[in-house]
């Protein structure tokens, strides 16, 4: 079976339409399979102020109250992700929109209430790749939007770069797979000043060292615990940086390895 | 191949989350392969007042502007289609969400702009059934929304009940189709007061009638005209009343038939 390349884009790509268009033009053109992850951008939170919906937050991570929900519901699997679908489609690339709730793909369990309640965050506890194997078989590109559910009817918001992560590492047991986490920096940066500080491997050796020096700080950390994850689930390459990095081998970014 | 049924609901089953839930279990329930179509109900317009988005019409139908196109795609494409989705997930129907964007299903042109503009409104040109077919043939149940697009990637808000009438014609081209329009009415009545006065045949014969006596009103005419389209492409039955007249057969219903 050929490399299967899955690909996380990030809000701030996903706000700014031009630079939007250009990368799902060069998304378009992977010879590969590929399956695309996108996350939410600051649109949900723009419609909950619209709609005088209170954005819930606490030390930083957003809480899903029922009205939430239903708004990233909206945005994520509504809004986003047929807009992405049809520029994709436009783009000769046979892409079809997913939820985790479809063809029961990625089910997830509400996170338990301890110090805090996170209202409908879901954990992802199951990836099923039948059908998404069966559709990659057929030339189509998945695209998945973070909400997922729990097999009971109820819907839950999902972190992005966790889907991406657990769908990768998933593909992993059965096929070559490659994970890459685009964003607007060139990868994990030193300085987060200078866009040419790129940090070019980060391993276990090195890892704790960069979170006791503050170089890995609490923005990046969650992505990369899901780097080290998708390594552990065999993921053969893990990567973070520009969506450059996806064509032009020169190009400096950030390699995650055991 | 086994006979496929194309089972469209309307807005009002839709708006009542008990009638829903009730309509889902028994969906989920059929045997053969189904594809299920959703309009609209009225949460789209709920949305669009409490965003402060005048809802413009013209002899009762809406105009689709940006606006109004952006909201009806996070509805119909996002909150309803998840939620029903998820719904027949939790009643172990293998449901997968569909817009006609995604793999390309549904291929609309944004109506030529004659006396009115109806704005981003698409009428469907092109059918694809090959995924659709591969997703029947792995058990999946595909769950369509009334969104399609015109392959240039511009959404179009499209009417469900063509949705449906559209989908069950291209299939009926390949295996026996049969298509149901399900609202919350027996059927076409004789006297729209008295559900009883169900008319159990409508053919080319007394459909001039009807609509001469005024039987046949404007809400009902663009809902037999789709199925008289479907019959035309050799749709094998073609049913509107309650549910239950998938299931139960003694039940009065409107058939109609060439």
């Amino acid at each position: 079976m050929k490399t299967l390349k899955v690909v996380k884009i990030g809000g701030k790509i996903i706000d700014d339409e031009i630079a939007l268009d250009l990368f799902l033009k060069d998304f378009a053109n992977i010879k590969s399979p590929k399956i695309l992850v996108h996350g939410g951008g600051k649109s949900a939170s723009q419609l909950m102020e619209k709609m005088n919906i209170e954005v819930k937050m606490t030390n930083g991570r957003r809480i899903t109250d029922a009205d939430t929900l239903d708004i990233v519901t909206m945005v994520y699997a509504g809004r986003i992700n047929k807009n992405i679908t049809a520029k994709l489609q436009a783009n000769k690339c046979n892409a079809m929109g997913f939820s985790g709730v479809d063809a029961n793909t990625i089910v997830a369990t509400k996170r338990p209430v301890a110090d805090v309640d996170f209202g409908f965050v879901g954990d992802v506890s199951k990836v099923n790749t039948r059908i998404l194997n069966l559709l990659l078989e057929h030339s189509i590109t998945p695209v998945f939007c973070a909400i997922t559910h729990d097999e009971n009817g109820q819907l839950l918001n999902t972190n992005a770069d966790t889907i991406a992560s657990e769908l990768a590492g998933a593909f992993a047991k059965q096929r070559k797979t490659e994970l890459y986490y685009c964003f607007e920096k060139n990868g994990v940066l030193r300085d987060v000043n200078n866009d040419d500080s790129v940090i070019e491997l980060i391993n276990t050796k090195n890892y704790q060292k960069l979170i006791e020096e503050q170089v890995i700080n609490d923005g990046m950390l969650p992505k990369l615990i899901n780097c080290f994850n998708a390594i552990k689930m065999n993921v053969s390459k893990v990567c973070i940086g520009k969506s450059n990095m996806l064509f032009d081998t020169k190009s400096k970014f950030t390699t995650i390895q055991k």
